[in-house]
């Protein structure tokens, strides 16, 4: 195996492989990134959840596959001087060489490398990278973390003829993204669901831009194809929550606010919240002012935020971090708040526009004195 | 206690006072910073080993003192809007308002909070703060974190005619930093030896900036003043490393170099080095030419870094980090190394210019294979 390649392109495409390596594995060449030398040079990782592969331009002298410690193997490229990189392999021995820098180190056996699953065309679509990225960042903080309803700790993806919709649901909250997509490909609408693990490499990968991502659905597997790196993740099993009837829409109560104010109001307030002293927020919706207070043993605070709209008075206790982590997330300046009464949870919707985003977070009981 | 100050220096009071607070302690006070309320607002944090004390301008409506958790009154003043915050204790319970966000927490009785030792005008020097900052950062890396010498655990400041000069040693290597001082009162000649820890903070109040910044040897302590902060250190007792009898300087070899090349070589050589698998760097240093090499259980590297002078082959083997922190803080683009044999240290040195800067770093062992 002999190849060169630019320094500065073999470290990217390192970077983005190395997302998908196990940082400690009993199968040290899980912790590897594959090389594989044939018609262009391809790198490989796979911690048996997630692959990623991708390519890289190079002059390939002698043809051959090797796995190399993805940590080391990135730090040495990454020190290298912004030249060509000579890599020539002994049997396990490799030769590093840039410009008087030399390395040696030793390779792992290509055979120990688990076999990426392969994703047979069935159904698909295409969408921006950019916008595929932040559809996944603006929802994949209400993924569950409780491993007891495994469905949950993905997102769903649902495409029909209106575009995709991502959603994540924990049990207390919901985060959903609509986007119209650019092209689809085999049955008119499907559905799947990608762990969140998955979809924070996609996320990253993704980035900025227009460029077009395309989306395949396997059998068991889901394949992400970003100019030239791909990702393939395992599908979530299960029945993932019927989310369109859980979300109430005959709300009562409309009031619209800055998102960025609303938020800097909830995160005052909750420097008084710890996570050994937790206090709901007690929300009180008044004619143009929401009052936010709480209490705890550290002591008491209280805000008020703008709002336009009358909430008649409407009181409702919340988790901070729930109603933060949705402003947060939610891609528009004003949104919409939409409540019915104390018990009922609260929709959060872009105040002007399509809507292209919906979150739901579920209210708290208030205790006296809280 | 009563008084209105500006959001924003008030924020700026506690982030440099905090530095002096304990982050955990038995005593709750010293968790916090003394607010007193007198003809100035003067905020004071102590950790019984450094203390800091600096003024904010307020309104005083109603004098008084306390004491309030660092880190609550922190982050609550960090998050209030821009804006005139007032504060007002009704015994232990302070409300504190600002816009329309309010906060009423506890504070703690000031009788707990130890008192600030007063530094008696013994000796003293002034210097612009910017030098002070950079000559401290430039030598506190050499200070030992080996409690068997406490002495060597912080730097020595030695004032006489020609200016001040800061010195750092541990076992391996030596630090040395000299300008020329604006003003000294008292003896003619003077030293003392400040903790490490203290001279870290301060080092980040001291900023840039031509402001001249007054030192003032007491006692048993010592009193760094910049602006309208004070710090108060105490003093190490013990006989600091008679340090010019210790730095060789007839030395046969002298070759100068660029000091981000070396630096970036050694960094580039050292990947193969970690913390389980040690080993020196071998240097040689030909005519023109410093080869560096090692050799670990990870693999070997080797690099080389055009030099000017011959070092007629001498080969040297170095600790790769004492190499490093010392050309990091070394204040010059290039460097004279002095070397006279592979048993004897490594002085460096400006290449050019006053001899501003001194390191000193002692060889390692080679043994055969390394």
């Amino acid at each position: 195996m002999k190849f060169s390649c630019e320094k500065a392109l073999l470290q990217s495409a390192i970077a983005v492989t190395a997302r998908a390596v196990s940082p400690k594995s009993s199968i040290p060449a899980l912790e590897g990134i594959l090389l594989e030398a044939g018609t262009d040079l391809r790198l490989t990782g796979y911690n048996l959840e997630t692959g990623i592969r991708t390519v890289v331009p190079a002059q390939i002298d002698q043809e051959g596959s090797l796995v190399l410690s993805a940590r080391l193997f990135g730090e040495i490229i990454r020190k290298l001087p912004d030249d060509i990189v000579s890599f020539q392999a002994d049997g396990y021995m490799v030769n590093i060489t840039c410009g008087m820098s030399q390395f040696n180190i030793l390779a792992t056996d290509p055979e120990d490398f688990p076999e990426l699953p392969t994703v047979e065309d069935k159904n698909g679509f295409t969408i921006p990278r950019g916008k595929l990225g932040s559809m996944i960042r603006q929802t994949i903080f209400a993924v569950s973390d409780n491993e007891s309803r495994p469905i949950h700790t993905g997102s769903l993806f649902e495409i029909d003829d209106t575009g995709l919709t991502v959603v994540s649901v924990d049990g207390y909250r919901l985060a959903l993204r609509h986007e119209p997509i650019t092209e689809r490909d085999g049955a008119l609408s499907f559905s799947f669901v990608v762990p969140g693990s998955a979809l924070s490499e996609v996320e990253k990968i993704c980035g900025d831009g227009e460029e077009e991502a395309t989306v395949t659905q396997g059998e068991r597997h889901v394949m992400f194809r970003v100019g030239d790196t791909m990702l393939v993740s395992r599908r979530l099993e299960g029945e993932f929550l019927a989310y369109r009837q859980a979300i109430p829409r005959n709300n009562g109560i409309k009031v619209e606010g800055d998102t960025r104010a609303l938020l800097t109001s909830i995160d005052r307030v909750s420097l008084i919240i710890s996570d050994k002293l937790k206090s709901p927020l007690r929300c009180v919706f008044d004619d143009n002012v929401l009052k936010i207070t709480t209490k705890t043993g550290i002591g008491d605070a209280s805000d008020q935020c703008p709002i336009s709209g009358d909430g008649g008075g409407l009181e409702i206790g919340f988790n901070n971090r729930y109603l933060m982590d949705a402003l947060k997330a939610a891609p528009a300046d004003r949104v919409r708040l939409e409540l019915s009464s104390g018990v009922a949870p609260c929709v959060i919707l872009p105040a002007e526009g399509e809507e292209n985003f919906l979150y739901m977070v579920l209210p708290v009981r208030l205790k006296a004195g809280e």
